[in-house]
């Protein structure tokens, strides 16, 4: 018997939700993809507070288990699914888990706190508040990514991917919102880094990757 | 043969330092903690750099292996030593190790975002910088914090600890920040949610939180 596909509950142009897509794409599960237009306030209805307590997207249903939390989920998603040919997290071999782990986090607690104020400036306030960019807010946040980009560009003349010379979820967990900072005015900062340009080319070029950017647009 | 005790290289007063010490001492594992101190600057040396090469603190060193990022490290240590008494990933069941993972993730990207503010104004910048407390930026985390701990106080009435009715990681997680919050004025915050606050002294009553929090004064 088949079991029945996973659900992702969340919406095309969240980059949390982009987090999950693009891991299932990866490991090639079926799933569903349940809309919850954040933009009319479905994420904070009950039916779906029952899913994630905070309120927020994206949930994933397998069956009876209800998980929240991006990257929570990316992992449940590339451990139930992995396979000799996809095998993203790597736990079998620890000094290679640690280092998918450590540039995963280094995406979560120094990457998207330096790019994401660029993102939420330009595109994101933009059409969710009608704002325009701050840009005492894009400065500081270009100063801080350029200071990053200088460690990347020296780990990536060292190794093909982050965690080492295999592709990885540490590489994968940089694609929402590298891809929405491309769409922005300042994408041209990537150019003074080429290790790290052909590194943000060789990620766009994947099947998975191509599949749900063509569901982010860029441009309202 | 013994193998070498793995060495920190850190500062007892830093949360994130505190986060590998205390899963260290969690495992019962052998370590050396060799002391950076980064009030003068030691982790931007070039030996350390090395290490790290954002230049922060704390980084690993098992055998020929360097690992930094205090989560990623945190796993390591955890996985590394795992034993059938402490198991604080629960790797082995894909659900178990989802709820850790979840509220892993709700700590460094709701908890810690909402709560670390009041800890910065209120003890951390006026120690680094000399700096009095921003009461707009105090009120504003408050209300955040409150908010969370709400969702916090269901979770707490539904399981022991945050991922299930088993002690794990993301308990642990949250050891640091909260620990120097619960010196700030606003300690009291707690009071309100009952399920917390005993969730809390019972992480305080552990010998590992003990010996680690000693070693982390709140006055200076």
């Amino acid at each position: 018997m088949v079991p029945p596909p996973v659900k992702v509950f969340g919406h095309p142009l969240s980059t949390n939700v982009a987090r999950v897509l693009v891991c299932l794409e990866e490991v090639g599960a079926e799933y569903e993809l349940v809309t919850i237009d954040f933009l009319a306030g479905e994420h904070r209805v009950p039916d779906h507070v029952a899913r994630n307590p905070f309120g927020k997207i994206p949930a994933l249903q397998d069956g009876d288990l209800i998980l929240f939390e991006s990257r929570a989920i990316a992992k449940y998603i590339l451990r139930k699914f992995k396979s000799s040919e996809v095998d993203l997290l790597r736990e079998e071999d620890m000094a290679a888990a640690a280092m998918v782990d450590i540039w995963a986090e280094v995406e979560a607690q120094q990457y998207y706190p330096a790019l994401s104020p660029v993102v939420f400036e330009c595109i994101i306030f933009p059409v969710m508040r009608g704002t325009i960019a701050d840009h005492e807010v894009v400065d500081e946040s270009l100063d801080k990514l350029r200071k990053l980009l200088e460690v990347y560009e020296a780990r990536l003349s060292e190794h093909r991917y982050l965690a080492g010379d295999f592709f990885s979820f540490a590489d994968l967990n940089h694609f929402p919102f590298t891809f929405y900072f491309m769409a922005t005015p300042y994408a041209s900062v990537f150019d003074a880094y080429p290790r790290v340009k052909a590194w943000w080319q060789s990620i766009m070029s994947r099947p998975s990757i191509k599949k749900i950017a063509a569901n982010m647009p860029t441009k309202f």
